[in-house]
């Protein structure tokens, strides 16, 4: 099984930080999946409540007694490394981490998607995030919404990437406006582990993806990226990859520093990269 | 706690035959609970799938980990032996059964409720039906739609009795329209084991029942209903009760009988037990 199947379609969620307050992301997340009619088993995961939305919660997610795909992580940072360290015990294949806090606010932040990064990568386990919206796979027989977005989009054969998870929330509004449907949807945030690149790849491969979009704020592999991207769009069998490039002008780029910590990078460079990959 | 407490305020609620296929009684009930905003913890038993909407099931009300206040039994009348056996195991105050196939449908039925019956007394659990619509507590602390109508109604202060499960839906339906509230709800079916007589006890203690409405298709204690309804309607702390009766007609006493296995009896005898119990 590839690694980032267990993040796409996983037979069991877990939701670290599962909360019983309507508005906290804690809980809005439990509820999109809950009410997004996932197929697998979901289990809330916080000490304090014995349920959120009725399903009863574990106090940590070694507490679960069974096999748990995925961690969707969505404590603050201090915390969040003891629930990635949970996790991996537990033998989850993927995490997300949905929270804030990291690399995006400073060396601190920084430190600490570092320290639960490194964990991660020697276990084996891939990461999405830290500071994202989440991941959204329609497919009927995985139906998964473990995003902050209340909208399931529509089954279709688009994968979106998106570094902003503003960002996705307009592109789903105006997807569900004009009947788009989609096959996979992610939010990478800080793309401290899974990037542009391994998901380009990996639907590349996807049966269910026809075209993928991306929204960049930046890059960090240039010519890695170009060489693996002209395979993919210009190989025996192409997908059309679409990118949305922000930071363009000065305030553009500022705003996406303070956003996920990217720098954007100079426009000529970026043109040049995507010509030369075939975007 | 008064044994009632159990069914209408369960701090947990088991679905014995919670089903993965909408349309289904057992998946409907499961839903209408989940979805309904049950403030307690609920637990899908279902040995064939691994969880019903998302929620992990148990293949046996036995396997659960926690205390379980109330079972809702959605499974044929012989599983539902075994189902019941399971429960008062367990350690339920409580049981509900939602199921057709007893008393109504002759004399191998009848027995088989008998049993139950039988079982539930000698360990004193109280059970709801069979034959029953199920039960539903609008109160924003309990929030339990545990019916197979998808509509919770509003929260008010009028509690309904009902021996037929097609009613419910009408009143809901009327109610919801008028903007009626309810404070609990109840269908009794073939109440095998909790009648009126019990309800109106308990709902004459209830400090959220205002108004008390029932329908009825027959009642099986004259004598002691009346003398122990007078006590509600016209005690030191009345509370007004109010009766729909079917059966008035032969049509509707043979619709009756089918129904619930119930014998209409006579207008006149009704009209006279309701005069003198003040309903």
């Amino acid at each position: 099984m590839n690694s980032l199947d267990a993040i796409f379609s996983p037979a069991s969620v877990a939701v670290i930080g599962a909360s019983t307050a309507p508005g906290k992301v804690g809980h809005d997340i439990f509820a999109n999946i809950l009410k997004g009619g996932y197929k697998g088993t979901i289990y809330p995961v916080n000490p304090n409540a014995k349920s959120v939305l009725s399903v009863k919660t574990f106090a940590a997610v070694k507490d679960i007694p069974d096999q748990i795909d995925l961690s969707i992580i969505v404590v603050p940072p201090k915390v969040a490394v003891e629930a990635a360290k949970d996790s991996i015990a537990k033998g989850v294949r993927g995490i997300v981490i949905v929270s804030a806090g990291f690399r995006e606010v400073g060396k601190e932040g920084l430190e600490i998607e570092n320290r639960i990064i490194g964990m991660c990568r020697e276990a084996g386990v891939r990461v999405v995030g830290p500071n994202c919206l989440g991941v959204i796979n329609p497919l009927p027989n995985v139906s998964l919404n473990a995003s902050f977005s209340a909208r399931m989009p529509a089954c279709g054969n688009i994968s979106f990437i998106s570094q902003s998870g503003a960002l996705c929330t307009a592109v789903l509004d105006f997807a569900a406006d004009r009947d788009f449907g989609f096959s996979k949807f992610i939010s990478i945030g800080n793309k401290a582990d899974v990037d542009e690149l391994d998901l380009l790849r990996y639907f590349h491969e996807d049966p269910e993806t026809a075209v993928i979009v991306m929204y960049v704020e930046e890059l960090r592999k240039g010519i890695e990226f170009i060489d693996a991207v002209k395979e993919i769009t210009s190989g025996s069998r192409p997908t059309p990859v679409l990118v949305i490039k922000s930071g363009r002008t000065s305030a553009g780029a500022r705003a996406a520093a303070s956003h996920t910590g990217a720098l954007a990078g100079s426009e000529a460079v970026y043109e040049a990269i995507f010509r030369q990959a075939g975007i």
